[in-house]
């Protein structure tokens, strides 16, 4: 393998802005776009490139056939990324490959280029010396950072290449551990909403009006505090836990196995408090229950020094995370009722969703995942555990519902990778090493 | 009267962006200065800069002595404006001058540098028409916007000068409507905060750690909801009302004469819901009760579309006004029990004070009130209204509590006259006719 050729690929793949939440991006996402195409191109893929619309991110679909006997396994990645702000706490620049003691730094790195590039190398590898045995199908998205919006219209369009796959692999996740990997059989759906408040046609002197006129940010903090109990952790949307799955005994002993305490979520995270909610331990928080999470918040003067003002209008952005059994518009629903009677009468707002996709929950007991566990295990030495994560990818949820197929989420980046974060990283000897694992997966 | 040349004067002075509370306006305080010393150099004062420090704007101080028997009149204004942001509300550009349909508009126009220029007009006639018969003391300072953090002891450093004043005028209020003047009798005081939380060293993947990592958003909503109750007004901090000053029949007898109706404040303010306090009219709960308002808040992420982070930080600016009898050490001390006391446990906070100042309350029988109110409501046609304001000009309770002297608070501005917001003006009938009735109060 050489090695310097993939640090290259790598870098000029991070060194595409193809962040999808901001449409003034876009001709950076025509770019990693061309950047694959050529990639699979000169690994003899047929290439199709599906558009649902011109402002959309294309799906790109390679197919490669061994011979019509063989078994056809699915390959998913999505080459959009998260934006990279807050600039100033990043260490290198976010969009070049930094290497630097052991670890492989960039926006995308871990989530998902650096995966998408272990792929095309691993596959590259298995081409050129003839030890492919499988036929292929290979689709990579431009959306998935915000939402996978148009991922089943475009799927539905490519089905033809796709169904063919006799199994799906998304390896856009990390290992439990540096050697743990792990395969994740659950993901949490998301709810994503910005909602505007307007209270007045213009900043009104605080002084002369306050007590008297509706404060836009105070009127956001009551519904917000409204909405999380701040000491039992509980979300207090009437009925929001009335569709919650029992989790049975025997999942949650397999779910011990990947149990973290609570100093190691702090050395993970890096926060200074590791909390709970509905008396469960911290470890599970995020597994199996929904969540609720404020995202961004703007109102008001935020310069330098005092303004006195009361603000005509502030705005958030915050999400709900579902579990298996809820769905998106059974939780929109009451997420749209609840803002409607916790808002203050006489103030203006609006409330958008902003993306939205569905939990997902599958079954482990089948031939490709069962194998798969057992390469991983065999290659890196150590058991394959399995998962749930409180991540969520809309691909996962809507392969498995479009084409039935056993889904088989898995990847090789550490917990501390800083995904959507700065200083997103990846371990460098976990990169390699995950070509090779890929290449035996794949083989 | 030169009113071309009264209005080219207006316009260089709103011209400087002497914006206090932004350092990087620290030259254009420089201009304000040397604008202001030269108009009183030609009118014949003797003018000494008083400054407290290098980056603190100073106070100017004019002294012009027409007998040593004569009474002294002391004139405040101040030369700093508010930010003019947003930018995009305003109609015309805010720092130039624009008459349009008998409204003249800018950055100060009204609070507080329409004033100023009123008042020097008015003493430039006086003197070229050699009607004067008091000795002036005018000094003007360039902190009001920012608290008038240093004014205290600007004025203690030029007591020689401003003891010698038997009164003080701050023309730094408005009209009750036009034509129809008010004397102000208590304002206000001020504590005004910054707070910013955090809770990790760098932001967090919201799927990845979603219950699992205090949201510092979530935390300062939180905090906001528990200091005031969004239904009664009340702010619910222990012991916030206890030194209340029980307002007796005779004075709210006396506010009963400017009151507003819900809807005259909602066409006044443009806000879209008129609300209340402690089940008090609304007109009264800007003028005897104390306030909490939310100036800015800032955290996470504010761009296009979706960013599902856990922000590690979030800032806060917020302010209480207080009333006669609360003092600033008491409030603010009680504040900062608060705060400490309701955010989680484990986030790191820092909580600044940027400014803070006394409530005023004065008492209004006195030769210089009276002959002020009785020289409005003649040269107006309209009784002059005794009034409380909601806002807080520190020099009023600061130059009451050194030199003992009274203190009259009037100005000319009208209700809708937007200071603090976009669209700041000074009505141009009212602007002329403020002139000449200072003309009479200053002769």
């Amino acid at each position: 393998m050489d090695r310097q050729k993939i640090l290259t690929n790598l870098n000029n793949f991070l060194s595409i802005q193809s962040i999808s939440a901001d449409p003034s991006y876009s001709s950076s996402i025509s770019s990693a776009v061309e950047f694959l195409q050529n990639q699979l191109d000169h690994l003899g893929f047929q290439v199709k490139i599906i558009r649902s619309g011109h402002s959309t991110p294309p799906l790109i679909v390679a197919v490669r056939e061994v011979s019509s006997s063989a078994k056809t396994i699915g390959i998913y990645g999505h080459y959009d990324v998260q934006p990279a702000d807050p600039l100033s706490q990043w260490h290198y620049p976010p969009f070049r490959l930094t290497v630097k003691d052991g670890k492989m730094y960039g926006r995308g790195i871990a989530d998902n280029k650096g995966h998408i590039i272990q792929n095309l190398s691993a596959l590259q590898e298995l081409i050129t010396t003839n030890k492919l045995t499988n036929n292929l199908v290979v689709f990579f998205e431009g959306e998935e950072e915000t939402g996978s919006l148009h991922l089943e219209k475009l799927l539905k369009k490519a089905k033809k290449y796709i169904l063919k796959a006799d199994t799906f692999f998304i390896t856009d996740t990390g290992l439990f551990a540096k050697g743990i990997t792990q395969i994740f059989y659950a993901l949490r759906g998301l709810v994503y909403l910005e909602l505007k408040v307007q209270v007045a046609e213009h900043d009104l002197h605080s002084g002369l009006y306050g007590n008297q006129i509706i404060n836009p940010i105070l009127a956001i903090a009551h519904l917000l505090s409204k909405i999380k109990d701040s000491v039992t952790g509980d979300i207090l949307i009437p009925n929001f836990y009335q569709n919650l799955r029992k989790i049975p005994a025997k999942e949650l002993n397999l779910l011990k196995k990947v149990k973290r305490s609570v100093d190691n979520i702090k050395t993970i995270s890096g926060a200074y408090q590791i909390i709970s909610a509905r008396q469960l331990p911290s470890y599970l928080v995020t597994k199996i229950l929904p969540s609720f999470d404020v995202h961004g918040i703007n109102g008001g003067y935020s310069g330098e020094g005092a303004k006195t003002i009361i603000p005509s209008t502030a705005s958030v952005k915050f999400s709900f995370r579902l579990v298996e059994n809820q769905t998106v518009k059974e939780i929109e629903q009451k997420i749209r009722l609840f803002v409607k009677a916790n808002l203050p009468q006489g103030v203006r707002f609006d409330l958008k969703t902003l993306s939205a996709d569905e939990p997902f929950y599958t079954n482990l007991d089948n031939f490709f995942v069962q194998k798969t566990a057992a390469l991983l295990s065999d290659h890196f030495g150590n058991k394959t555990l399995f998962n749930r994560s409180g991540g969520s990818i809309p691909a996962a949820e809507i392969l498995q519902r479009l084409f039935q197929k056993p889904i088989i989420l898995t990847g090789f980046t550490l917990p501390d990778d800083n995904i959507h974060a700065p200083n997103e990283n990846y371990d460098e000897e976990m990169f390699w090493s995950g070509i090779e694992a890929l290449k035996k997966i794949y083989g």
